[in-house]
């Protein structure tokens, strides 16, 4: 039994909470335990330069902390010091929001993505892509009101969960305890149709083998089902419909 | 009539919740109508070169914005830009809160304040200054439970509001609207006993006069009075006897 | 009886040079006892984007200090460090000379002035924006020379002091020693007619009340009468015609 | 039949020169095909401050490509520039060589391993890691001739390799053109026994499969043993002797 | 004798190695002892702004060195630290390799010269304006073979060598361990005519008189003509042909 | 004849003030025609980490020009651009003045000089090598008055001066229109007895022969005679005194 109660393959309790704040085209406030994680969609009516002309859009992320979030204070970024995890997670937002996203229905438009962790008990990257991508379908949903797109330039669902082995034992969405225990930590991105989109696994201690990822893979299936429908209550029924039938255009 | 029905004298819907993180040593969440700060406490042993062996502590103070806080999207600071206002409004809320602390009863230890503004509607520095005095306040409850030390080093409360000169009407707690309207500008940051603790006043056009700024600094004592009901309400009965001893200490 | 001999409503010798420099569109030298500030006003023909289109100028205003215009040498700030004070002042310059500014009449250009100090004996933000003005009026009175504009784009004069509680005393223009001793610390910046234009009190202990501000304002209204006389006297007759016909414009 | 002719499960021609330079403790040259990178290992009599007193050594790394390594030039970091890519990719050199290092058996000391990318043809960040691991291996023996260790603080050899599916194929050590075209990117660090120590799977395009994740870990399991033996050449029969008897040392 | 056994008027072993990596438009690795820099010269379409409608083209360079380059470990200039060495000597390189080239014949157009330092033995900057040549000569014969240029914009070659006194001695190509017991260096930069183009001499210890001058000035210039032959061997003789022809140009 | 009427080795009028500032150990006005430089000379009782243990103190300098020193207004380096010909500039007034102090006579102590530019119109560099002197000396004087060393630290006098060939003339102290049209550009800094310091030469056109080198250093030798007397005048007869006989020292 794990610390908090929990069966090894349960997720701690999830709160999505959508259009949370009033400015951005979409916004989610996530929280999974007691890791809390804002995330906002802007839209921007530009596409980088390395997109220009390529005929659709962009979806790009940034990641940061604030400074109280974690058991003791961090220096502030403005402060000079680069933090190099905080980029590292934020190119990861960005490219797996990127894989469910229909570019040329986009038009040539920008959403960049915030995801600022209010509090961090673990699991803050794979928080801030489920919640990302409430913030995102909400700015696209937007769109598609305002009628800048046709379709919402969804191609599917996306969400992400850590797993890891800790005392031999595999298990779903780790809080910060646990994931400090971990032999071997393992962040997935998946689609709703369960594809995966994006894999980062890390021995801590030790190496891993072929059976040992198959079982963290089949936990972080099931974690990310339910996550997914999580998202699907908080965006409602009306946006779910919206979703699955631009994500079955074009079949 | 206000364009949101307020009468000249009236602050917003004011909420402010203590303990909001489980991480600081204080910390609170301030909502003044759609302005929202998160502000933290953090005790560090220690104190700033400049103050070694004053037999004593200190206050400092940072302020930032989530990007996505105002109807624009700004660039978050990481990114080298250098944001002005953001470094006078943190010198502004350090000083004033500076100013109801008992250094000497705090031994040599330092209380960073962090205020990040979640949503940007008017008066974000004032608010900033209101909800820190709640976390300042917390974290030295926190020492004294701890037992570092022996009183709350504390002289008074402090609160803050904007005030300004509106098509010639003189009105309390301005939102962004308003403020964007404004022909004088004036922040004001009084303790308990409504004693001036820092004012800052700007002609945004034309000038203004001795009767006007009367005029202002009334509305302002009233609206930071009720703000200081609202700390106390926050921080709880017993927290408010404690400040309460703490300030009459010494007399 | 002040340190230095002076009565609490007596400003130090104030020397005030025009054309200072021979690059500059303006420029002046401006003493006040020991502090001496190099002020230069600099035309580029073009406005900052969100000024653009607006029908009119602007200006702005930077600060730094000499390393060693203090007793101890301070870092460059290309060294890295942001100076907050600096920035801090540099925006209540720039905010303050714009009070005075007919931007329709500027047409579509910045006026850029560059503050730099030399030596610091206290008072140097206020020097700062009372030599400004000299610089500035220098630059309008080119422009109107090489016919960029009909008339002078000023709506009156301005100048700047600080006042102060010193051991219970209102006194007038702090020098370093005053200021470092005094209670409560005011800047206060006005036009020719008395208007104010921007106030700035911060007590560096306990609090001050109406009564104290009334007669702190009072000493700073009769200082700034004397400094706008200095201007005047520095700025030359013609200069003072042309400056007044403006200023009355449109009346 | 690959675009240079390779089977699907062949590395490029690999060459590894050990003792490349002449000040390092330790260091190689690393050619995979075309990519090239130097690798540095500096010793230092010292730890960073969140380890000491942990009782042992630390390994870091840093990566970067001079400017014209790749088709187009790039701006130097020196210009300001944060290189997310950059950074993300030394934190991975960094952990993956940590997960063979025997931190205790190094004593206080702290391996400041630097890959720097002369010529950029894919795979950079594997090479860097493969070529890391002789440069330590280099610095460990100087270390135990000089008697600062009595064994190797190695626990066993350290190879990298990209695989990669091209047009539904799965195949191994891609290029620059083959991972332009890849759907899916795997990068694999695994020890000498097989043993996986950092896996990261990007789908650029669509999803992958469980299926396909065996298919491409099959692939680098074998591109990696024979990597060791390049390694184990390079270093030579003496050293490999040594990291031999090192690894096996506590069994 | 030195203590490498050289003459006094002696060079190091050269080696210049010209294309050495695949991608610039002009590449060279230049030996020169253990001294080893790779220089590379970059095309680009445009001209900086200060040179726009000049009607010609450019030349600019950067200058680092590799970490470990150097006995002890420097900091990479992405951590912040402005190298003010590095900056010095890439105005050297830019100025020197401007002084041979026909800006007009380029028309607008940039070459960019990367000079990186793979080993530091004395020397360096030296090295970098000789290799930088032969990578600039690449480059310019490049854009001939490509039209873009009716002749090379090659006003002359241009060579770079260290001289000092070491012990009262005159020595040419100074190594480290001369050049930190030199009392005099010289860097002296030619053209092929023996014209100089830049000197730069300082006296680490002491002054230096006319007389030592001259004779320095004697074994740099008899020291670069043969470093102009190395340049013409690594060229070839279809390239040197070119470069004579151009030289010729216009006489 | 020279445009504002100079013979070919006639230096512009010469102003030099001592005790120019009030805070600082030494400081120096020096106006070469319209070059005007500010030069302050700091005490740090202290020496950078690399000359501890050293047994002697330490000389460096720093040099920035105000942004509207020159026709144009130049950027604040505080906006994060590195001004490489600042940084260069002042690597040679330390290098220069380093040249005649006598480290292990000012103990382990660092000047500071920082000189800065108010008016620029060619030579700042020379100027500020110049003015240094001064302020370095004035410094060295106050030392020995507070009885922090037994004798100056100097080992003689030194000034410098630029020298070029403007339309085929060698000129002495080139101004700004003349330097724009120089052809070759030498600066020379050089001690009391005529020794050379520091050369730094460049051809801006073409090359430059041994003839022409000859040349100009003559005129530079005559032109630093005439500014170490006007040091001299500066200093006054007193300290005068004390430098020559710290000069005469050990012999």
């Amino acid at each position: 039994m794990r610390h908090d109660g929990r069966a090894a393959g349960e997720l701690r309790p999830v709160a999505i909470e959508r259009s949370y704040l009033k400015y951005p085209e979409g916004s989610a406030l996530i929280a999974m335990g007691d890791t809390i994680v804002v995330c906002t969609a802007t839209l921007e009516d530009n596409v980088p330069i390395f997109r220009k002309g390529a005929g659709g859009g962009w979806v790009t992320a940034e990641y940061a902390m604030l400074p109280r979030s974690t058991k003791t204070r961090s220096l502030r970024e403005s402060k000079g010091r680069i933090n190099a995890r905080n980029l590292e997670i934020q190119r990861l937002i960005g490219r797996s929001l990127r894989g469910v996203v229909d570019f040329p229905a986009m038009g040539e438009r920008t959403i960049w993505l915030d995801c600022d962790v209010i509090q961090a008990d673990g699991g803050t990257r794979t928080a801030a892509v489920t919640g990302s991508f409430v913030a995102l379908a909400e700015a696209f949903l937007m769109m598609k009101e305002r009628g800048l797109v046709e379709k919402l330039p969804l191609k599917g669902y996306l969400a992400a969960v850590s797993v890891g082995l800790v005392n031999g034992a595999a298990l779903l969405d780790l809080d910060y305890k646990e994931d400090a225990a971990a032999s071997v930590d393992l962040n997935v991105v998946m689609n709703g149709a369960g594809g995966m989109v994006e894999i980062q696994g890390t021995a801590e201690e030790g190496t891993f083998n072929r059976e040992q990822l198959d079982l963290l893979l089949d936990l972080a299936g099931a974690g990310i089902k339910e996550l997914i429908r999580k998202q699907q209550e908080a965006l409602g029924e009306e946006a779910v419909h919206l979703i699955e039938s631009a994500c079955r255009y074009g079949e």
